[in-house]
C-alpha cells in the first residue's frame, strides 16, 4: 500500500523481458514424453506431411461459475517463436528414447520450428465459455501434436488465475483495492510469478511479489510484518528519533511527539498509554522515520497484551476466547459470534476491542506526530480477528480524531485487511458492512483453492481436410469436429447473447439477419437470434513463422478483462446460481456433427 | 511406461544443472516487498548488527493426515549460495521505493550476501511434525528477515508435494508403479517442474515431463494419446508395415501378421474382427513399428464404436448409459453401479465390456504379431471407465491368451490406469480388487487438490540473545521462543515415539535415561520417555558463506522418505483417523515459555 511502483524506463523493460526470456523454461522439452514418442511414430509412418487441426478448449467453467477469462496467449506466442530443440535436448532424447530410433528422426527434430503452424485465438482477456475453442492450431500433424502439453500448461493456469482474480474483483466491487500477497503459498517460485501476473490481469491492483513487479511492471505493495513489531521491545529501541520536517526541513523528534500524542489520544481511544505496547510504538516510530510519506502500520501484533480477564465469570471468558475471528479458522460457515462493542464492559474491553486499541492508539499517535512534521500517514493493516467489526471500529476512531483535531483527511485513512481471505469472506463482509479499503489476498487466490485446475483439453478435429470426431458415452466429452469459426452475437442493449460455432466454409452471421442457433447435441433446443452486433472471435496470431498480431501490453489485457465482463448480463456473473451463457452451433454444423456421428456409430444411439 | 530413461553422462548432468541454475528464478527479488521495506526500516534504526533467530515451521499436517515430508532444502541452500542483488535489481528498487530512501542503503543491499547466516535444518526427505522447526535461521536480523518469503516459497510447495506423493505411495502399496502425468494441469511451467521433482522424491517412479527428466534425471515415461489413434482411419493408413525380426533381422509384415492374429484371437475375446476399429489397429501397428520393444497401447479410444443397443429396453439402456465409470465424474462418493460381466447378455455386451474389447482385441493382435517378430509388448493403458472391472477383464483376457498360445509372459503384461485418479480412488480400487500395475496421476497430485497449500510460517524467536514470543488468543498460534534443538526419541522396536524440543543450552536426552516430555501449553499433559535411540534432528547446512553438508542426490532423498516413514507406527500413517504423533518440550523449555508468557501478559490467563 505504502509504495507504488514508478514506471520503469524502456531500457529496463527490455532488459527485464530479456531476463524473463532467459529464465523462460518454456522450451519444447517442457512436454509429456508421449508427444515425442507419438512424433516418432508419425514420422515412422510417413505422416510428416499430414496436416491437422487441433482445438484447445475446456468443458466446464471453474469455481461453479458460468464464465472463464482466457489468458496465457502471449506466453503461447513466445513459446511458438522460440520453439527449437537445442543440441543438449537432442542429446538427452537420444539417451532417453529406445536405441532403435532412426538417427534421421533426431535430425528432423533438430530442424523443427513452428514456421508451418497457424495459430488462431480469441483475444487474451476475453470472457470465454465451454466448448468454444480458445486456440485453433493448424499445421503439420507432428508439430501441432508436439505443442499440446505446453500450450495446455500455459493456458490452463493462466486462465484459471485470471478467472479467480476477476471473481474476487466482482465480489469486492470497483472501489476496493485488491492486492495479491500469495507468493509464499504458491506452487514454487514460478507458480508465484504466474499467480502475480494473472491476478493483475484479472483485476488485482498490485502484488507483494517484487520480482513480478520487476518482470511485468506490476505495482508492488507492502508494509511490514509482525516480526518487525516484535523485534522492538521498549522505547529505548528507537535509535534515532529525528525526522526532518517535510517542508521546513527542521528536525522533529518523532519519539517525543508521538509520546505526547499518545497521551492526548488515549482518552479518545479509551485506553491508557501504559496499557499499549511500548515495543509496538518503537517499531511504528522507526517505520515512520524510514517511510514518512508511506506510513502504513500493522496494528494487531499485540492482540492479547495485558488483557485482563481474571475474575471474569467463565461463560464470559469462554465467549471471548471463542471469538478468534471467523476468518482465521472457521470460514464463513463456521461458528459466528456476534460481538457488541460494549460486551463485558464491567470487566473491561473484550479481546476484540483490545486487539486494535493498542495498535490503533500507537498508530494514531505516530500518524499525528508525522502530521506535525508535515507528512500524512497512509493507514493501517489488520491481519486477524473479526475484520468487519474491527474495520468499523478503526474507522470510527479515525473519524473521532478527525473531528477532535480538525484533520478531515484522518477519516480517509486506508484500512487494509488480510488473513486467509476468500470470495466467500468478502461476500460475508459485504453483508455485515465493513470499512475496508483494500484486501490483501494470498493462499486462496494463488492456489485457486476452490478448484485448483482448469481442465482445458487439446483435441484433433481435422486431419488432411477430413473431420475427426471423438465420441464418448458422456455427451459432454464428444468433440465438435472440423475447422470452425466462432462468433459472439450481441443484443440491442450491448449484452452478449450467445456464442455461435460454424463451419469455416459458412458465411458469417450478419447484423440484423435471423440466425438459427442450435444446441450441439440436443435436437429440440434451438432458437432464432437477430444480432445487433457480430464479433468474429478468432484472429490469426501466428503464421509463416511470425507473430501476426503483437500481444497487447499487460495493462491493456487487464482492461480487456473488465470491458469483456461488462458485456455479460449480471445474472451470468452472479455468485450464487448464475445463469449459464449459451453456446450454440449453426444448423449446418449441427447436421455435419450428426452425420459424422452416424457414420462412426452407424447402429448406435446415444443421448 | 514404454521407455525408461537411461542414466545421463556426468557431463550432461553438470550441463543440465548449470542450465537449471541459469533458469533459476530463485533470486533475492523473489520476495514480498515488505521484506525490503522492513530491511530499510531496520537499517535506518541502526539495527544492522542485531542478531536474530527465526524458526520456519508449520502448525497443521496437510491432507487431514498426521505427518508431513520435509522437502525443498537443496533449493534453499542454492538460494543462499546465490543470494545477491544484481545492478538491475538495485536499479528497480531505486525506482520502486520512495524517493527519500538514503542511497547508502542501496550500497548496503548491493554488498549483501548470506555469509553471516547459519542455517540448521532437518534432513530433507524426513517425516516432520507440527511446531518442530524445519529450518532454523540465525544471523543478522536484516538478512535473516530478507530470506523469509523465498524460504517459505521453496519449502511450502516442495513439502506439500512430497507429502502428497508419499500418501499416494502408501495407499498404492510398494509394488504398484506410480507415474506423475500432471504437467498440463500444474501451476504453469515451473509449477509443473516442481511437481515432477517432488512427486519423485515422495515416492513416484517417473514422470511424463521430459524437461523434469532432463533437469533432475527422473525416469520419463509415456505412451500415446487418443489423438494418435484417431489420426488413423483405415488399415490403408499403415504406410509401411515392415519390421525386421529382432534376432534374424528378416523382414516381417506386421499388418499381415496382426490381421491374422486378430482373426484367431477374436473368438477368445468374443468380438468379431469387423466390430473392432480398423483405424485403431492401424494406429497400434504404426506405434508398434516405431517402438517394437516398447509397445504400450492406449486401448479405450473407441469406447462406443459400433455399440448396438438399439432395441434394448429403456431401463437397461439407462443402466448402461449411467455407467460412465465412477472415476470420470462422480468421484468415490458418487453413484456406484455394480457391473457384472454377464449383464444384458441377451442384448450383447455392456458398454463397459465393449469399451475394452475393440482395444483389447487390436492390442492382443499386435502384441502377438510382435511376438512373431521376436519382440515382447509391454502392456496397455486404460484412461476411462470402471478401472477395477476393466483391469480384471483385461487381465483375464491376457491369461486366456497366455494359456491358449502357451505364452506365459502374456499374463504379466502391464496394465496402466489413468483418468482423474486420487488417493480415494486408489483406496476404493484396492477394496474392489483390481489388476492394475501402474497408475498415471495428474491433476489431483500436482495441484494437491485436497489441500493446495501448506501453511509454513517463519517466526522471530530470539533477537540479540533475548527470546521472543508471539502470543495469540489461539494457543495453536503461540510461538515457542528462543534458540532450540529438536530430538526424535525412538522406542525399543525402532519406532519413533516423540519429538522433543529443548533449549539449546540443555544437554541432549540420553539413551536409556528417563526424559520428562511435556505438552508445550497444557500443564497436565506430560510423560516420561526412556529412549532406545536419540536422533538430533538438526544439522548445520550453511555457515560462513558455504554449504557445510552437500545436499544428497534426489535418489537418496527419495530413499530417505521411505526409510523415515518406516520409523512411524502404522496408526499414525493410516488414511482414516490417524493417531497424532506427539511433539513435546523439555521441562526446562516448558518453564521458559511459561515464564515469558507471564512476563508478556502479566495479569492475563490463557487456556
Amino acid at each position: 500500500m505504502s509504495l507504488l511502483a514508478t514506471k520503469m524506463s524502456s531500457d529496463d523493460l527490455i532488459c527485464s523481458r530479456k531476463m524473463a526470456r532467459q529464465n523462460g523454461i518454456v522450451q519444447p522439452l517442457l512436454t509429456d514424453l508421449y508427444q515425442i514418442t507419438m512424433a516418432y511414430a508419425y514420422w515412422k509412418s510417413g505422416k510428416v506431411n499430414d496436416v491437422a487441426v487441433f482445438d484447445l478448449f475446456f468443458r466446464t467453467n471453474p469455481f461453479q461459475g458460468e464464465f472463464t477469462i482466457f489468458a496465457g496467449l502471449e506466453e503461447c506466442l513466445k513459446f511458438l517463436e522460440n520453439f527449437h530443440y537445442s543440441d543438449s535436448d537432442i542429446e538427452y532424447l537420444k539417451q532417453t528414447l529406445p536405441e532403435n530410433i532412426e538417427p534421421e528422426f533426431f535430425a528432423y527434430l533438430k530442424d523443427l520450428t513452428c514456421k508451418d503452424i497457424k495459430l488462431s485465438a480469441i483475444e487474451e482477456g476475453s470472457v470465454v465459455f465451454p466448448r468454444v475453442p480458445l486456440l485453433r492450431v493448424e499445421g503439420p500433424l507432428i508439430i501441432a501434436q508436439l505443442l499440446e502439453t505446453t500450450l495446455l500448461t500455459l493456458v490452463n493456469f493462466a486462465s484459471l488465475m485470471a478467472t479467480n482474480a476477476a471473481r474476487y474483483r466482482m465480489v469486492a466491487g470497483k472501489h476496493v483495492s485488491l492486492l495479491e500477497f500469495g507468493l509464499r503459498r504458491a506452487q514454487g517460485p514460478d507458480g508465484g510469478l504466474s499467480a502475480s501476473k494473472y491476478a493483475y490481469i484479472g483485476g488485482f491492483d498490485g502484488t507483494s511479489n517484487v520480482l513480478a513487479g520487476k518482470m511485468f511492471n506490476i505495482p508492488v505493495k507492502g508494509t511490514h510484518a509482525h516480526s518487525f513489531v516484535t523485534s522492538f521491545s521498549t522505547l529505548d529501541d528507537v535509535s534515532s528519533a529525528t525526522l526532518s520536517h517535510a517542508e521546513t526541513r527542521a528536525p522533529c523528534n518523532l519519539l517525543q511527539l508521538a509520546s505526547e500524542w499518545r497521551k492526548k489520544v488515549s482518552s479518545i481511544i479509551d485506553i491508557s498509554p501504559e496499557e499499549a505496547s511500548d515495543g509496538e510504538l518503537a517499531a511504528l516510530i522507526s517505520y515512520a522515520i524510514a517511510f514518512p510519506s508511506g506510513f502504513m502500520a500493522l496494528v494487531d501484533t499485540y492482540d492479547v497484551k495485558r488483557y485482563n480477564f481474571q475474575g471474569l465469570p467463565s461463560r464470559h471468558r469462554q465467549r471471548i476466547n471463542g471469538h478468534s475471528g471467523y476468518n482465521s479458522n472457521c470460514g464463513p460457515n463456521g461458528p459466528r459470534i456476534q460481538i457488541s462493542p460494549s460486551i463485558d464492559s464491567t470487566y473491561g474491553y473484550s479481546t476484540v476491542e483490545r486487539t486494535l486499541r493498542s495498535g490503533l492508539l500507537n498508530f494514531c499517535a505516530v500518524a499525528l506526530a508525522l502530521n506535525d512534521c508535515g507528512y500524512r500517514a497512509l493507514g493501517i493493516r489488520i491481519d486477524s480477528g473479526d475484520l468487519a467489526y474491527l474495520s468499523v471500529l478503526a474507522r470510527e476512531t479515525f473519524d473521532q480524531i478527525a473531528r477532535e483535531f480538525q484533520l478531515p483527511w484522518f477519516s480517509k485513512l486506508t484500512i487494509v485487511a488480510s488473513n486467509d481471505i476468500n470470495e466467500e469472506t468478502i461476500l460475508s463482509l459485504n453483508e455485515q458492512g465493513h470499512k475496508i479499503d483494500s484486501f490483501g489476498i494470498g493462499t486462496h487466490l494463488v492456489t485457486c483453492q476452490r478448484q485448483p485446475a482448469l481442465g482445458c483439453v487439446y483435441k484433433l478435429v481435422e486431419i488432411n481436410s477430413q473431420p475427426r470426431i471423438k465420441l464418448s458415452q458422456d455427451v459432454g466429452k464428444v468433440t465438435i469436429p472440423g475447422h470452425k469459426e466462432a462468433y459472439r452475437l450481441f443484443g440491442a442493449d450491448g449484452h452478449a447473447l450467445i456464442d455461435l460455432l460454424q463451419r469455416s466454409s459458412e458465411p458469417p452471421p450478419e447484423v440484423g439477419q435471423k440466425v438459427l442457433c442450435r444446441h450441439p447435441f440436443q435436437e429440440s433446443k434451438r432458437a432464432y437470434v437477430i444480432p445487433s452486433k457480430v464479433e468474429h472471435l478468432y484472429k490469426m496470431y501466428w503464421s509463416d513463422g511470425h507473430i501476426c498480431i503483437k500481444p497487447k501490453p499487460l495493462l491493456e489485457v487487464r482492461e480487456r478483462v473488465q470491458s469483456s465482463l461488462r458485456t455479460l448480463r449480471q445474472d451470468i456473473k452472479r455468485n450464487l446460481n448464475p445463469t449459464p451463457y449459451k453456446v450454440a452451433v449453426s444448423d449446418n454444423l449441427y447436421n455435419f456433427i450428426h452425420d459424422l456421428w452416424l457414420q462412426n456409430a452407424p447402429i448406435g444411439e446415444l443421448s
